[in-house]
């Protein structure tokens, strides 16, 4: 479904399939000792969750696409609040589910910046079969679709099976079991950390090497463009007739928390402007690089254009 | 101010002058490591601070007194939901603040039944001097006015002020500096744990002993009653002709956190009731027995006199 812009030219359809939840960042000094206490300096509450953080990241780096979220929000206060953030960043909502407790990503980011994330999915915010039915019309109709694998493989499935030949599937992140070889064979891009490049291809993903062989496995499944992220080296990029490695940037981590999300956005920017492997590499990788120098891991993409790679914005952060 | 009861007896008015705050309870099997994540596997959210949770309890055990709570509850979402939850708990509010971010509390508890809590304490969230001239009606008549002191020593000062002789003070924590002396000579009951203890009295606090020596040195000072919570001893009560050490039960500790509130609870139910130290500190350490077997520190005391010091009652829990 396409619809038009202000200067008439095609507007493209995305869908993004995923958790929502609300985000809740302390940034301490030092994690406490048991039966400890320590004070939280910082303290960052809002919309967040895999799939809502894609939709927000490729609104701002698109700001003529109106992602649609497919998600679940609870049917409480933080529900309330995180659904209202979703409309203010541009998202479309018509799809996103009302039910239950919303879940919540504790992310505690000490002065080290290491982040360690406590993560308290509820089962009701999960997406259903059912859910994904409700969906199929802007599913058939998409120009790309987004599947956050962070959902069970009965929703998955249907939600891939719906898409249109012609149109683009991103896969983020892994699935193990029968789900994962129809989702490849119907994906155009996969993108995955080393953890999940090892479930879905099966085998240890420590360097350049390995991921440059699980992403040629992986290519050899389905999909035409494979982005893994290789611990203390990078993102590399593999298509069909060439690779490219995008190094850890000098640029200071804050908190990497979001890193992996921006890049998605990143990449479905890029296939929406019609770029080269190589220019998408490289905006996908601008994009996760802004996001790991704020606290939160909340996209914030709108000036990266503007600001160039290195995306060195200190852009607004929400205290509430 | 004494109200009457529905068989027309003296209704003792109580004042609650402490923190108020979200308490977010967050139940995992182990803390990630750093860079790694983790599953919350419960999750409670609702009305906590150290002065709100002495009020709660003390509403549980004395059914016929409306605890007055003066604190400060942010102008958000949490601060209504808090303001609520104590509405419903028995709570008299109309000395509660709303100005701010509502103070958050994340207390994350493991399967060793270790806690580390972080501790988001706005400036804002704290009781200024003004603040207490508004309560200065109910604090000039209350019959027993509890000081929590994780709070400004202006503020504390011109509440301890402010009571009418013939009154009783109970002051729960540590202060350091001028204000120390003064309100521990306003003082009738004085709880505090053994790093407020060191404080309070200049002083390490290791063992029974030296517990001991420091409720004597602080007797000293004014307070007709001494509690000093003694680590892996159990609590120690000391008085102007007495002491007694009621030791830690055997009862399996779920979370530490909430026990210190739940004890000055008891104490003040205790004085109300009119009863001697001995029947006081058992009272207490009943209560601060029960909270230490459930997740989050919130007091359910109300069926305590019912369930015997064991307090084994497993009380309904909200998850939200």
């Amino acid at each position: 479904m396409t619809g038009a812009t202000d200067d008439g030219a095609a507007r493209p359809s995305v869908v993004v399939v995923g958790h929502a939840a609300r985000d809740l960042v302390l940034r301490i000094g030092e994690l406490p000792g048991a039966g400890a206490s320590t004070t939280v300096e910082e303290r960052i509450e809002r919309l967040g969750g895999k799939g809502a953080n894609i939709a927000v990241g490729l609104r701002q780096l698109e700001p003529h696409v109106a992602p649609i979220l497919v998600a679940v929000l609870g049917q409480d206060a933080a529900g309330d609040m995180a659904l209202r953030e979703a409309v203010e960043a541009g998202i479309d909502i018509r799809l996103v589910v009302r039910r239950g407790t919303t879940a919540l990503l504790v992310d505690v980011v000490d002065d080290h910046h290491e982040r360690r994330l406590l993560e308290h999915m509820t089962e009701e915010s999960l997406l259903t079969v059912d859910d994904i039915r409700a969906a199929e019309d802007e599913l058939s109709t998409a120009d790309v679709v987004v599947l956050q694998l962070q959902q069970p493989a009965d929703a998955l499935l249907a939600a891939a099976r719906s898409v249109r030949r012609g149109a683009r599937i991103v896969l983020d992140g892994a699935i193990e079991g029968e789900a994962r070889d129809e989702l490849l064979a119907l994906a155009t891009v996969v993108r995955a950390d080393a953890e999940e490049a090892a479930i879905l291809g099966g085998t240890q993903v420590a360097g350049v090497d390995d991921a440059l062989r699980a992403a040629r496995e992986l290519l050899a499944k389905g999909p035409s463009l494979v982005a893994l992220s290789v611990p203390d080296a990078g993102d590399l990029l593999v298509w069909r007739d060439g690779h490219e490695l995008f190094p850890h940037g000098d640029a200071p981590v804050v908190d990497p928390t979001g890193a992996g999300d921006a890049f998605v956005a990143g990449l479905v920017a890029g296939l929406l402007r019609g770029l080269d492997p190589q220019q998408i590499g490289q905006l996908a990788k601008a994009a996760a690089t802004s996001t790991v120098q704020r606290l939160g891991g909340h996209p914030e993409l709108g000036e990266l254009d503007d600001e160039g790679e290195d995306g060195t914005t200190d852009a607004d952060r929400t205290h509430r």
